[in-house]
């Protein structure tokens, strides 16, 4: 927070080397003669923008953020905190340092100017440091913003009409410690390193204005977002996200992703181009589901196991068929399984973009590994998207008596940032 | 259990597709027509031998266990679990189920033949599934057994006198639900979900015989084990392990690694060519550090942020001078330094393999990240490497205001099996 935009704005030291064209500025001299070309602080000549660059960076900005439809990374760290100031000024400060931070480590650059040790021996590094070495690894940091941010610092008149805390589900078995949060950061990337970097140094950016209240290392995506990936196995060993929504499908993103200007009139019109994320940590209860047979695990998913097909059919991005039988008469994807649940043509063409990822958070203490899906989703309407289907699963999918809510969020992510943006000026106006 | 050895080394399913030259052997067709290549069972023509094979695989065989020595993967799951029958064959037993599926793995074959759904729809599949379509992305399933599985199952007589536990150190904060365990596995990969899902189906074929007591995710490695391999980062932002030993210094790995025949008589000798492993779960309290600045870090470690080198000295791989002053007349390298402390001409010669991990675990409920590092080090003799050096270490290294020790056990890693044995009889005998 002490450091005003201008001067983070003011050069990008990369942890690969120098970016951009500009004339390089050396920094004070190290002690020992240590490697001065990591030490070199320049602007980038332009920012990155429209389809990736190479070497693994995605665009800070754009019209939409990044990690929504980005080709979903490896990895994955997710932090919800708490505004703990009841300084407005200061919250706004720290969002737009937040964006700069953001922005420079997407490029492969420190947090900050100076970083781990361009401030002198006799300062506190303004960079922690473990993501030296390492490329941008496709970075993307997302952020969004809970229910409860808006009931202060005179944000109530901003608050989208969507953007209310979720209802409680049937079978929930929901720990406080891990829901809700003032605002979610969203830090995917290829090496969890990278990842686990950005969130730290976020959060040690809002020191005094934040509080970490929960938090999630994913180490496998679940989802693919693009046609270019092939779908990804959960902790059941199904492939998951078969029928997800893909960043190439722009009516579908339109339909079903994007808030579009019409869902929020007035002072709210901030949100248009932003999407909803609802975030649910789903504990698999992987032993008692090793336990069933191949056929009880598929009639529960829908799917086959192998090639992941939808009951009936061959391959897996064959045309779900409802109506199929199978020889005994009986419907080929059973009434419960959670693929007809959860489908559009049974949700009123319902549909969320789902970008969740596995994780083993060691064990629960009773022999068992404490392992499940960070289901994250994003949406145009939480309360008309992901609330239906939710409530369809949990009254009677199948899925029930091997999986466990543990938490529940939902924020309010906002477009992508221009050029001139930041994000303070963006919640606040 | 219920699978004898012959069964499971009669067929290798890989997951990658066929190895081998041998003819194929289509087992039964799947409903839906999935992906028969899958399915096509068949030994390797040939167990892979001396250096590592292409496509990721580190052979599973040799003089002595992978995963010791191999260049350290970039993940870990790492699990201790407590033995729970009261019967030595049922260990026997699964110590030979294991070895074959442990090698199966590592070859990107499924855990046991038939796999995810070769055992037809009504039977419960013999692989969990969710590494299905991933290469053994340099898959090593190390293993170790703790002081406490000898005392039953009529194995006293083949304890090792090296195997006992760790006394305790001053400044230990140990949470007893992480430490121990009879028998530990280590599981490192290139891929997290290859290491999780080997741990998770090992931990599976030993129902009703182990039972989890802890378990670890590891996210990055944080030391390199050969020349090859650049320095990674702890959480500190320190290069870590530069001075490891590597995997090329064959004489530093007899003196300081490998059990030698001489340290094991009598009825302990089948740990010759085996190692101790010693795991700290190491809590980093990350946000204190980070609010230190750049001299006291390196003051600390005693060693540069950004180049790692020795401090007095200009680059990494620069010897250390710990009679090198600074211009004030003062030590250089601080008398209380981590590095100097730890070091091998200030312990009478002492090294230890490291081979720990990053983690994060969540948050710990106070607004801090639960982060830190997963020390694991190999050595030839425990009490006469580790203990010192965490007894000097834990007197009065000036990291311990930054760290925390929250789990520990020691594990006999035995040597590594030739072409006819198993882990079930090269423990029992």
């Amino acid at each position: 927070m002490s450091l005003p935009s201008s001067e983070l704005r003011a050069s990008v030291t990369s942890r690969r080397g120098v970016i951009g064209t500009g004339a390089g500025l050396a920094v004070g001299a190290l002690a020992g003669g240590a490697a001065y070309g990591l030490m070199r602080e320049e602007m980038p000549a332009a920012h990155p923008a429209g389809p990736a660059v190479p070497d693994g960076q995605v665009p800070f900005r754009g019209v939409h953020q990044a990690g929504i439809v980005t080709p979903a990374q490896d990895r994955m760290h997710f932090v919800a905190l708490d505004v703990i100031t009841e300084d407005g000024e200061q919250l706004r400060a720290l969002l737009t340092a937040w964006t700069l931070a953001a922005e420079r480590m997407t490029y492969g650059a420190e947090a900050v100017p100076g970083g781990s040790v361009g401030g002198g021996p006799y300062r506190v590094p303004a960079d922690t440091g473990e993501a030296l070495d390492l490329p941008p690894s496709n970075l993307t940091i997302t952020i969004g913003y809970g229910p409860s941010l808006f009931d202060r610092f005179g944000l109530a008149h901003r608050k989208p009409a969507g953007l209310r805390e979720l209802p409680g589900f049937r079978g929930d078995d929901l720990d406080p410690a891990a829901c809700g949060g003032d605002i979610a950061i969203q830090a995917c990337a290829d090496d969890p390193q990278v990842a686990v970097h950005a969130v730290r140094n976020l959060i040690r950016l809002g020191f005094g204005v934040v509080a970490g209240r929960w938090s999630q290392l994913g180490f496998g995506r679940t989802s693919s977002t693009s046609t270019s990936q092939a779908t990804p196995r959960n902790l059941f060993g199904f492939k998951d996200g078969t029928a997800n929504i893909k960043a190439e499908d722009a009516a579908a993103l339109a339909r079903h992703v994007w808030v579009a200007a019409e869902d929020v009139p007035g002072a709210a019109e901030w949100m248009t181009g932003g999407s909803y994320l609802v975030a649910r940590r789903i504990r698999m209860h992987i032993e008692v589901w090793d336990r069933t047979h191949l056929q009880e695990q598929q009639d529960v998913i829908g799917r086959g196991k192998l090639a992941g097909e939808p009951l009936g059919q061959k391959a897996e991005f064959d045309a779900i068929n409802f109506s199929a039988k199978r020889t005994d008469g009986e419907p080929a994807i059973p009434l419960a399984s959670h693929v007809r649940l959860a489908h559009a043509d049974n949700l009123d063409g319902i549909k969320l973009l789902r970008r969740g990822y596995n994780f083993t958070d060691g064990s629960d203490g009773q022999g068992h590994l404490n392992a499940g899906l960070f289901f994250i989703a994003f949406m145009r309407d939480a309360h008309a998207q992901f609330v239906p289907m939710q409530r369809a699963l949990a009254a009677r999918d199948l899925l029930n008596e091997y999986i466990e809510h543990t938490g529940s969020a939902v924020f309010a992510c906002p477009p992508g940032l221009s050029e001139s943006q930041d994000w303070g000026a963006q919640l606040f106006g």
